[in-house]
């Protein structure tokens, strides 16, 4: 047998083979799950202006020092400031200016008095408290100041940070876009899900499955409908999809057989795909490769098991979207746990095992089932169980490292 | 003042009056996120025939016990069986069928040898090595049989659920759908981003921030444009998409001072929509009602500061969702740190301040601007620390319930 290349290796040298996606300029409705390429600075104050943080009263506070219960002030409304209200108004003294949350503060306003302390009037307004210097006011800058880095590179845009873009003033921003993945599965013996089968034939699993990781990885997927074990049909799909997305992954068409291999025939005529065997298990076989001209598309051909798919869609192609996005590569186990069972492993091999993790008792039950076609065990298990290379049985209360599954 | 009802009590109260949407057919490529509404059991064993684990020859395994490096065996290949092929063959005594991995297992056959341990012979193969009873083959339903559970009812569709669906071939599938959300802005202070501004006016965040926090909650969503602080304008929007959506959020116009209160003023003409304050900090002035006949459209309105509005998202929204999937409500609290700084608290609120969490360190360090209005600081943090209400202030090192952040 062929000695074969190491989990690690296979992974350091595809990621470095990757060119993150260039920076564009994605509309802000749109920016979900885009990683901004460089910082952002904040251009003007926020909040922009001196504002109310309360619905009251504007005063100047030397007028109302004295105001209590026993011995209210009262003072003229000398006009209303309602939020969004653009009128600059200067208050005058012995007088106040009605004024609601968020709106502009009169120049030479000094506190709001809230509404709670007052008798709410509109012509006159008795008040019962003092404010101080101040009180109830929101400073121009006090959040951000003109310079103040709002968000770093390398950030990748979720509610809070499209928020503050918003705030900023940024109705688009330049980054790096949720990869556009178009996911392929090949196969003469498939049949979509929902129409009839014969023995022979199998219902197409893995581009569902794998649409939709890659849509929890965080891209925009197209599904591709089956293509048959034709070289010269399944070339001509990759090559359109190669085109107009960021990264391709087909499955199926990889094994080791060779004659029916449609996706290995149809990529060694483009020739930039290389195949190889990987000391893993399951997702022996795998492919990955640039293609077109620059900037090039990469691909990830996976096997077909669909367990095989899953496990190598979740340690290659997951970080691969990373790298696209200019993001560091996280390292693969995300977490450890004790093993409830023993389990197996061939020798020089790294296996990914299904198993359901107990946060609470931080303990992983390996499943039954672990065959790289049975995946109904995988959609039972929450962890892959990480059993290192040289470790062939690994006995119950051992402690493994653990790698989530979306 | 009144006094005002507390968090639990509310989220009980709103929880409880939600009913979860009704389950639908959901074609499988749209099937992300939904959440079954009943169990799913297995119709056909899973594979569903007997089929080759590898490329190879299947063999009669006592016409290759013998077979060794020394003694190889050779053997007529009869037939061969790509994957895909429906038809049923019958492997004779004396004979091989070359087969590939996932094709249909002739009759007769007993174990596949793989084509690394022969010489891969079209015509005749010699083979090395004998293959015993069963080897690399994989039996219909040893992955599920007729009427196993593949999903409990109340799963929530991801990949590997998906991937099992497609497998057991429901095209389609019963479940509860994604909630449809609507996010309405209101403010006559509002701009679009990217528009100039002058003082008075602001760029409205809300409706980006809290539609995006509602795709990461899994609902499909809607933003509205910025509606004026028009009670008509704001009824009609309100009631259009009452009738088209599952939920309806809407942020600003719900202070305490009244007259300029858009949405509350909308919302009391149908009269069944809650004001409430609650002992909260940010976040007390929230809104919740029913809308229309039938199924009901609940809606939440909460507070038009950003802060305000994302802390009640993640508090109250993002578990409705959960009801509406019919799905269990979590704790608020998703974990826990120690304060490496002390925090203060009004007494008799519950207060949720940004904070940014240590993994490594499990300690949690308090941002600077915490005010509601401060968007800068809810875009560094990943947690809120929970404040009870009866603490006023918590020295360092308090171990403190955190609320983790999309």
């Amino acid at each position: 047998m062929t000695s074969l290349q190491t989990v690690d290796s296979y992974r350091e040298e595809i990621f470095a083979s990757l060119t993150p996606l260039a920076p564009q300029e994605i509309p802000l409705a749109e920016a979900d799950g885009a990683v901004l390429a460089s910082d952002v600075i904040a251009a003007w104050p926020l909040p922009g202006f001196d504002n109310s943080a309360m619905d009251g009263y504007a005063v100047i506070a030397a007028d109302v020092a004295s105001a209590s219960t026993e011995h209210p002030v009262t003072l003229p409304v000398e006009a209303e400031a309602p939020a969004g209200d653009t009128t600059s108004r200067t208050l005058s003294p012995g007088r106040v200016i009605k004024i609601m949350t968020g709106a502009l503060l009169p120049a030479g306003a000094e506190a709001v008095v809230p509404v709670e302390w007052t008798d709410g009037g509109s012509e006159r307004v008795t008040i019962t408290r003092p404010a101080g210097q101040g009180h109830a006011i929101r400073r121009a800058g006090d959040d951000a100041r003109p310079g103040d880095l709002l968000l770093a590179a390398g950030t990748r845009l979720g509610p809070a940070q499209i928020g503050v873009l918003a705030a900023a003033g940024h109705g688009a921003i330049v980054a790096r876009r949720r990869p556009r993945v178009t996911v392929i599965s090949t196969g003469n013996e498939l049949a979509e899900p929902g129409t009839p089968l014969v023995p022979g034939l199998i219902w197409n699993s893995n581009s569902y499955m794998l649409a939709s990781a890659a849509r929890q990885a965080g891209c925009d997927v197209t599904r591709h409908t089956v293509v048959r074990d034709d070289p010269a049909a399944v070339l001509a799909a990759i090559e359109l999809a190669a085109a107009t997305v960021d990264l391709l992954v087909t499955s199926g068409g990889v094994s080791m057989g060779g004659e029916h291999d449609a996706v290995k025939a149809a990529l060694s005529i483009l020739g930039s795909v290389g195949f190889r065997k990987i000391a893993m298990q399951p997702g022996m076989p795998q492919g990955f490769g640039l293609l077109g001209s620059p900037p090039r598309t990469p691909i990830f051909t996976l096997p077909g098991n669909p367990v095989s798919a899953m496990v190598s869609f979740r340690i290659f192609v997951e970080p691969a979207v990373r790298v696209l996005q200019g993001l560091q590569v996280p390292p693969v186990s995300t977490g450890s746990g004790l093993l409830t069972d023993p389990v197996r492993s061939p020798a020089g091999r790294r296996s990914f095992l299904r198993g359901i993790y107990d946060r609470q008792a931080a303990t992983v039950a390996p499943l039954t089932g672990q065959n790289s076609h049975q995946i109904a065990s995988l959609a039972r298990a929450n962890v892959l169980i990480m059993v290192p290379e040289p470790d062939t049985e690994l006995p119950a209360g051992t402690e493994v490292d653990l790698v989530d599954l979306p």
